[in-house]
């Protein structure tokens, strides 16, 4: 046994490393491409979602009695070793490529084969045995295959996402419990507004990430629609008719994730709407999440002069040259990920833009871009909760100092003593540095009984309107509700 | 009666044109942002949601005893006539403005206001009996009267959008049926692969634009929750706890639209994702509608040196210096409609990701570029359909020809003679100028009409599976499945 | 005389408004392209540069024999007069366009035609006195005067935009010189570090927008070269090899402003780049007038609950619900035509992208784009100016409150007393509340005069490393410098 | 020795493994910001820049007597092994990460510090002896070191950036002078247009890269600037008063590339414009070299059904599926690298758009970003050229064809016959299907001679204007010019 061995394609001959369970192909392939340094291995789901798609095919394949048993057998298990796990490191070629995938699927079709050969007690590369066009890749194209991976790939990573989109939710929500009585000045445009509780401003945060977590999760739904049987342009040339929906049901068994045939083959072959619609989506998750973390990095400026409204836990020494600075490093790294997701967006739609006539050539990038901002949004989302958010403390002497000078409590006031005078006393308050409800009280339009009730914390943060009445009592209690 | 009247606000007097039903907010505002030339009277949609939201509020306030009838009747009554077009030239603000939307909330209070005065039989600008802020904004803030009424605006422009694609998609359609006979040659990454028909074509495109009328439509349903009765922050400060709901029903009867208050209004009252994916999904239907401009661009190129597959209808002289040349100007104006689009996509994405906390600041820019992106979309529809696909023809003649001198059809013996053998006939034909049939008889791999079989436009357009046996008919027919 | 005229081109006949300059093909342009609402007349730059273009190349055209004197002479009339403003009206195309500019440049050509035809004693529409094409367009192609035109617009743009960026730079300065001798904290990553003067910061935002003027400057300069004379492609067919240089000379002339023909008219026509990279200098201005808007906002946000460092002026009521709201609605707006000319950029990266073979027919979204960007960047940088930097103060006991309670001063005694001790004494001074200052007295680290000689304002904010030198005297003095 | 020291900072002890050279904060580095999967050892010219930055700023120190001999001398052997690549494998945090870089610099300095104290005998984390943030971080900051190290990173991988460019425009200029006399069909707006030659076509694509090499070196140019010196905030705080000038000259000496000090360092610090405008730049880069890939994918669309004018190398076989199809997978993954990069330029637009106050927190995204740019677009360039332009041949039967068949060539004949006439000879040639000469000429409108004139391929491709005349010379020959 040497250490090449020789394989043969259009092009020509090429020695392969013997212990390479990739061939010809892939070899070629990672000689045209070195762009990234990124190779298919560094997106395990990918690879998994790949050997899933194969070993599916086989199985159709052996059902419809194209391919004989012991192939079939011996294809299974090379994928099932796949997704194990076993053979990731002979995944190689970059993720940005040009081919449409061609490269990938090649990847795949050479490391089945050559295992599958192995199994079958062969030598690597006696493609006569088990090949990989005619056996691994039959009844198939890279112009199914790929779609389809990429599809069951963004499907195997998706639980992931969403349990740390729940866990951050989870984290959002016991603070917001934990904060549900401490008051602070709600703020509109930067400037002062009106008061708020501590919990509404947590909760809300929860409540905007579970609404992603719903937007994300009825998108991933248009992943179980594939293109499997469309071979190279939607066609189904080289098919039987039985092949598409066989297909979809043993990807559905082997996965346990259900897949349906897509309508119009033709339509789906060369479309990336439901590509474009995630990442957008993704990138809908990338706003919301920095939004939070600007307003975190917001509340946390100080400690002296800034709002300190709250503390972030320190995760490292905040400076290399100011003693004793810590910094919002979590919340800033998640704004980070957010940019890159929203830039990873633009890639994604430019290349989806760019596809022309039967197929996309550019489903590469997509791939690269989508599973990279799902993976790096993953992580963030971890992070953000684990090493930030479960460790904030509010500053309660700050806040109710906040409350306490505030001039915006005076919009309370309004429907008691109208406008044009709240103006003028907010004006006043402005101007000398005094509060509000001594110059309500100062100047005779309301007694301290009545504004006490009308500036009760449960009153001024839940729908209530104050009545000019003496009866300090609400004209509409919460109870009526 | 003078030329001027004279307003005051919190800055001072000013005068404002005696014939001006806006008052000195709006004169102010105008000052303020001089922006784009665009003032919101150029998006009717908008001011007439304004007016719905207006009248909404002032029937739910009449109904919990806050207004009374003569002034909810008058206010009612003004928001009709705007509804119906009479007052639209009198909304002047610049839609791109700070503020946060308080300027055209302020231009709506103050021309209802002053053509409610008018209808109770006062002169503008005697607000006294009827105020801007007090009476027609009563219970309301910028902050919920705004991102509601731009949701209004959205759903009020939908059905011209989803009509003008209806039309494109029937229109795709028909072209389709009408050449669901006519064989060409599929491609992919621009390179000849295999046949299929031209309906097939025009039918993939007619799917993938109704799957983005889908897509949106769900998208849109966001638009039905809404934060009226949020006030400053959510919190819904100075509101009855009626008062939310109450206007939520109030809006449904009066626009025949359902609208239902979000549990969270402090979340409600600064999140922006609903536009953020409304946005996204347009950028959807930018990218799908210019791949589709581009295929229509590249199959009728030429006349003599490109595809030359179809033609498409001259709508004016191609060139000022070239006679006789016809271009291809509609697809290319959709072209720019969707890139339009999809820069619009960014601004919005970032005007979103830069809200701070209770409240979105840009909400102005959103409104902007989603009405924009909306309507020019729908313009680009309506002019593709009818200057552009009804009238394309397909020249027959060329197509048959691309078929007859095609390589790509040895796919479709690939299962009869094997990979190897169709690679080496391949690469002859390629060299030798040579039909891949007569090739194919040459070298008596398959008899002439067993190829015949084979290579039928039936069979080569649809999943077939061709076999080896001498029995022309195939093992299984469509019959079958 | 009737109320219209009848035209003819290749489509056929059409009638035409008598009085309208324009002519059949903008007719059929008008109707073709029904997109934005925004026709030519809307940028009367471009319209000016139009007729700039179309005299400079009659006047070549008569140097060159090609043009007789009688109809140069009243093409250069009109083409004044479109100069001077008087019959932009008639510009009525829509901005965004199919063709490539062909029915910009044709609605050019049909005005300039009527008039010069008036000029001469004729009736509109008597072409064959004097022809839109023959004449008008003599020696030229939409694909040279269009971006030529354009090229030119920008430049005729462009003085106003700069105005205002020095207007804006000014206004800074003259802050910054105000307020020079202020002490305040610097901040980084929201977080407090070290003093710094509010000179400084204002001198730091002149400085970066002054940079962005050299920037754009510099890049004006591509707009100088030119590609007339290459008519279709580049090759300059039906052109005298003369013309291309002698009609640079004549617009510049004309336009008082330098033109050349580039090198490589093949490369120049389908080129896009000066225009990519323009829309690409006009997103850095964008990004660095962003952020100083962010920070205006941000050292304004309070007036109790925030920083409240600077007080914006207030330019209209901030609220239609919280009485004496005063809101940055300045930077507000600024922040938003940031974001629409970040999208914009965009829009135009994806046009040029898409631009195939000799020619991009999309500069008409490139032209719309760039020339809105310019307007809207120019309005913004003015009123940024006016209605908001030079109407600004600080609150100095705000200021002086936040550097006394500071813990960052610590920084400037790491020299002397270490990093370790440093960080000790900082986390004391965060726990207890108390004064750096005073805790290391009371440690005796430093006696009061050495310690208030580091700690002076002048050597806090410049480059000053203290020594642990009882003489408190300054090992190296300013004046070494 | 055991197999781990502990190491102390702010926040406590950790262990680190005894065989790194960083330490404790490098250590929390990596725990916190777990993202990316690409440390900043993927990036060798930022770690080496890092190097030399360390380098510079400790000669400078050991000149102001501020560091002694020693140390400076092991400081700077530590910093030259960096330099040669033996260290790398220390440099493991993400390249995302929050802290505006600061654990990018504490990698350095604990590297650095570490091999530091070997080469003076001591053993790693002895840092009594030799310290990260006393001795190698004196008189720096990461606001100053990061943003630094950074520019001079772009800059050292700058020439391979512009050889790719240069090998790229050299290997597209042979390709022109190969074929300058061939003449092909041009083509504006996807349809024939007027005949220019193959070399013009190539030449063109070689100037436009030009260009950019010219733009993107004068870009490169603004990362000369530098502010070291700044420390914090850029007010030079804890430094002495020559430090900033003599650390830019030790820079410069040691790296051979001229740095200077920014003029406003407090400025210099926030300001990331010269990042935005190189991204920028890049994108310009990426626009037009996707433009040359279009057209290289369109020009070689077919062989049967497309436009066939040119042959790409074949680099492997084209289908899993497809017998002999052979793709043009360069300039697609090329296409791709261009949609990687604007979408990449977004990121950093929102990167630099989101700095507040005194400092960019995001610098690290930006950085990785640009890197990753440049480096993606070098290997994009080497490849195109290597691969695909270098292999290009024509196929000269199918030009002459397109050229016969052509009716675009009327356009010469305008200036002689007429638009008018022209427009009717283009129209019936189109119809008829026959050629423009035999119409001309059956028409007696020219004779054959005159035609053949004027259509000599040396005067359709260079400005020409035909005349009337029946003398055959041209009025103006080319020797006038």
């Amino acid at each position: 046994m040497t250490e090449v061995r020789t394989e043969h394609d259009l092009l020509g001959d090429r020695d392969v490393p013997a212990s390479a369970y990739y061939g010809v192909q892939t070899l070629r392939a990672q000689e045209n491409f070195h762009i990234t340094d990124v190779p298919l291995k560094h997106f395990p789901p990918l690879v998994e979602a790949l050997a899933y798609v194969k070993h599916a095919a086989a199985r159709a394949n052996q059902e419809l009695g194209i391919l004989d048993d012991e192939k079939a057998d011996a294809i299974g298990a090379a994928c099932e070793e796949i997704v194990n796990g076993q053979l990731h490191d002979h995944f190689v070629v970059d993720m940005i490529q040009g081919g449409a995938g061609t490269s990938t699927n090649m990847n795949a079709n050479e490391v089945i084969a050559n295992r599958a050969l192995e199994i079958l007690g062969h030598e690597k590369g006696q493609y006569e045995h088990l090949h990989p066009n005619n056996d691994v890749n039959l009844g198939q194209s890279t112009n199914d295959v790929y779609p389809t991976a990429l599809r069951l790939a963004i499907l195997l990573s998706f639980p992931q996402l969403t349990a740390a989109m729940e866990n951050l939710i989870e984290s959002l929500k016991a603070k917001g419990e934990e904060y549900k009585d401490i008051l602070k000045m709600g703020r509109t445009q930067m400037q002062d507004a009106v008061p708020m509780t501590v919990g509404q401003e947590f909760t809300a945060w929860a409540t905007t990430i579970a609404e992603d977590v719903q937007r994300l999760t009825r998108t991933a739904r248009l992943f179980h629609e594939m293109n499997m049987g469309a071979t190279a342009i939607g066609t189904g040339i080289t098919t039987d008719p039985r092949y598409a929906n066989l297909v979809a049901k043993k990807l559905t068994e082997l996965t346990g994730i259900e897949f349906v045939t897509a309508v119009d083959l033709v339509e789906a072959t060369s479309d990336t709407g439901a590509f474009v619609t995630f990442s957008g989506i993704l990138k809908r998750v990338a706003v919301k999440t920095s939004k939070i973390c600007n307003d975190l990095r917001l509340l946390s400026s100080g400690p002296r002069a800034g709002f300190n409204e709250i503390n972030l836990p320190a995760v490292q020494p905040g400076s290399s040259v100011m003693p004793g600075k810590v910094n919002p490093v979590i919340p800033e790294v998640v704004n980070q990920v957010a940019y890159q997701v929203i830039g990873n967006d633009m890639t994604v739609t430019m290349a989806a833009e760019g596809g022309q006539l039967q197929l996309n050539a550019f489903e590469p990038v997509i791939a690269y871009n989508i599973l990279n901002s799902t993976r790096m949004m993953t992580r963030a989302m971890d992070t953000l909760s684990e090493r930030c958010i479960k460790g904030i403390t509010v500053n309660e002497d700050v806040l109710g100092d906040h409350i306490r000078r505030s001039i915006g409590v005076i919009t309370a006031l309004v429907p008691v003593i109208g406008y044009a005078a709240s103006t003028e006393i907010a004006a006043e308050a402005l101007k000398s540095g005094r509060g509000v409800a001594e110059l309500v009280i100062e100047r005779g339009l309301l007694d301290e009984a009545h504004l006490r009730h009308i500036l009760a914390p449960e009153r001024m943060t839940k729908p209530y309107r104050a009545t000019g009445k003496t009866d300090i009592m609400p004209v509409i209690t919460d109870a009526d509700l």
